[in-house]
């Protein structure tokens, strides 16, 4: 017996409960979420004509229990576009019920119509329970490290 | 005294350099690079009036060096663009010539011109000379694991 989550992308009417649940996931990865600024921004880049990621909210009985965020990518080798998973996140209370897995199934189904090669994301490397989620789930961990220049770094990489 | 790179965006013109390129570096990280069918793609997906990705040849005195190709993510927490490095490739004989360096500047200045918050690219955990130069970069290391599920995984997970 399955609870069914329904997919609500994101709106005006809903982008405050998506915000918060933004907040929760960066206190969950102990990250520096959103600032006010950068809510406003990603209002518009999220609600915008040519929006800049695409987001959707998990309901369970039109209860708001988590959200994903992704963008399509691009693999020269495959020479297909991939789907990157920016943010996938359960509140709590919710997790180990099935809904991690239903959000699988609705990228991938959404993939696999699409013709998109690959689903990627990437997770911290102290986030075991969801390693062990994403390994249950048949995917591969790939022998990359992951590397960031941060804007105040630019400069130091010109001068 | 340094040799100044140019950066010529792919066209119907240098296709064919890139591309040789392009497997020039699948054959370095052993990894099967495209295929004739995937090029036949490459080509349009780059190509088109609307691509889906970015991609420029580094000239030094008209010789096709490397190439890089880019896109453009999204950071939900800092709600700005990031610059994501697909392929970054130098051609054995002109590397340790701050080739990799030009490419980066040149990266970093089409960054910081169209607030992009951070540039973030993944490297083959085998790769030391490469780990080094970004390192030496001052670019940072992230404590995330990189993960994939492939198309032929897909329907595992549905069913």
């Amino acid at each position: 017996m399955k609870s069914t989550l329904k997919f609500e992308p994101i709106s005006e009417d809903n982008f405050e409960i998506f915000f918060q649940l933004i907040l929760e996931l960066a206190k969950y990865e102990k990250l520096k979420g959103p600032d006010a600024e950068a809510k406003a921004r990603l209002k518009e880049d999220g609600l915008s004509a040519n929006p800049k990621y695409t987001a959707f909210i998990g309901l369970y009985t039109d209860i708001p229990i988590g959200y994903i965020i992704y963008y399509t990518t691009y693999s020269s080798f495959l020479a297909l576009p991939s789907l990157f998973i920016e943010d996938l996140f359960i509140l709590a209370k919710y997790r180990r019920k099935g809904f991690g897995h239903q959000f699988f199934k609705f990228m991938i189904d959404l993939a696999a119509s699409n013709e998109y090669g690959r689903i990627e994301w990437i997770v911290l490397d102290w986030n075991q329970p969801a390693i062990n989620f994403y390994e249950k789930l048949g995917a591969s961990r790939q022998g990359w490290y992951f590397y960031r220049l941060n804007r105040e770094a630019f400069s130091n990489v010109i001068k």
